[in-house]
């Protein structure tokens, strides 16, 4: 499919599910102009009391999405010959638990080095979907899912990130992160459907989503929807997102620990939640 | 001068200086058995309500301490071709704002991945000797100092981060930033004393040291002291931390958005400051 193409497709498919979008289950979506609006740093209302990292280690078999190695290690110096040790590291952006920003995917977007410090740092919003993904590894986060969670959590916070968490991190290291089917190409991992996408999109202040997968998209996309709808829009995610599990439903803050790469699409990124 | 030497030279100097630590202005001196002992994630009373970004930029031409180029960035892919961007990067892992590991300066200490995410959420205490430091350039942090810090704002908080604020940051595009002197070699630019480190050593809890300059020894310095002393004690430092201008002496909590490289001796970071 070529690029205009997919656009209009994912453009077609977004109309058409305006309806799901029920405009009050979003805390700020009339209120909010833009994704500048301030928002609180923090959601829960008691002091931070725990770190919990959901960064997955970097290591240079790192799974990657077009299943080639993204990440090389080399020494610089070392402590024997030199008495101190430096490395060299040489990556693809897009690596490792890591952020995709808006240039990613569009032409003209906002590099990782220019997305305001406040957009780092906000309201995380976990979405459960382990079970229908334990079933069905092309599971996807649907409009249906998002209003199970506020019906459950209430509002979306303003200025959330929202996140998927299929149960996928427990896969990193064998062969089921990429989980290639049967014709040897298409890979099977949930992602956000591109209509949850569109939702979110609604609510001006939703300020990031993130996986616990390789991909926005769920693994048998065939044309990156999420990643053509969302990223342009001025937003960002994130990929390969660690220990979800270890979080509760809402009420945890999020860093997002982004490389300032000037002119970067993205980057490996330490991502850290206070509860 | 040699490796041992250099040991032996410090050793000596840690031990000259201990009449200088007074051991009730540091909090938890005397009751923190380890760094692994747990410390309040927030020293503020009140929720933070900004974050401040304490990151500079990384581009291809970021000053070196060894004065040559360190990072290299190079396009995988453009949108214009592809409909979509990616870069490739290549760094040296001390450019930039960047965790100093204690793997950098011992032969088995803990690599950047390995550092507990709790220990890199901490109390912030900075200490401004940028009056000093506009006088003359080579100026340290001193064992003087912390106590001027603690006479004014009380006890170290449990598990802090002492940053050095030396204005430095505002040189980064300048030659001022390496500074380096007549003969051609040697640089002046402000960092920690050898015995203020020592005196931080003996508050057990004491997590990391920051500066706003390109290491954490001085320019000018013959034997990377402080390097040498703080990191294989397990503790890690902070290297061309910006804006540390923006905050209050006490009261902001450091969040470092280190990379989590697999045997990584540091990295470029990602360094943010809630207050």
């Amino acid at each position: 499919m070529c690029h205009h193409c997919v656009i209009d497709s994912v453009k077609d498919r977004m109309l058409s599910r305006r309806d799901f979008f029920k405009g009050g289950a979003v805390a700020g979506a009339a209120a909010a102009a833009s994704l500048a609006a301030p928002a609180p740093l923090f959601a829960q209302k008691a002091m931070p009391t725990k770190a919990e990292d959901l960064t997955h280690e970097l290591f240079e078999a790192f799974p990657t999405f077009f299943n080639e190695q993204q990440l090389f290690k080399k020494a610089l110096f070392n402590y024997a010959e030199h008495k101190f040790n430096i490395n060299e590291w040489r990556f693809n952006e897009h690596t490792g638990t890591h952020l995709d920003a808006p240039l990613h995917f569009s032409a003209d977007g906002k590099s990782v080095a220019e997305i305001p410090v406040a957009d780092l740092v906000c309201p995380l919003a976990i979405i459960d979907i382990r079970q229908k993904a334990a079933d069905n590894a092309d599971a996807q986060v649907t409009p249906d899912d998002i209003t199970a969670w506020t019906d459950a959590n209430g509002d979306l916070p303003e200025g959330a990130c929202v996140a998927m968490l299929s149960g996928w991190g427990a896969h990193l290291e064998t062969g089921k992160f990429r989980n290639v089917g049967e014709d040897g190409k298409t890979m099977h991992f949930p992602g956000f459907h591109i209509e949850a996408a569109q939702m979110l999109m609604e609510a001006p202040s939703v300020k990031g989503i993130a996986v616990d997968t390789l991909s926005l998209d769920h693994g048998p996309s065939p044309d990156f929807a999420v990643h053509y709808a969302w990223l342009p829009s001025g937003r960002w995610g994130l990929e390969c997102v660690a220990n979800l599990e270890s979080l509760p439903a809402s009420g945890a803050t999020l860093v997002v620990g982004a490389p300032k790469l000037r002119g970067g699409t993205g980057g490996p990124s330490r991502v850290i939640a206070m509860v």
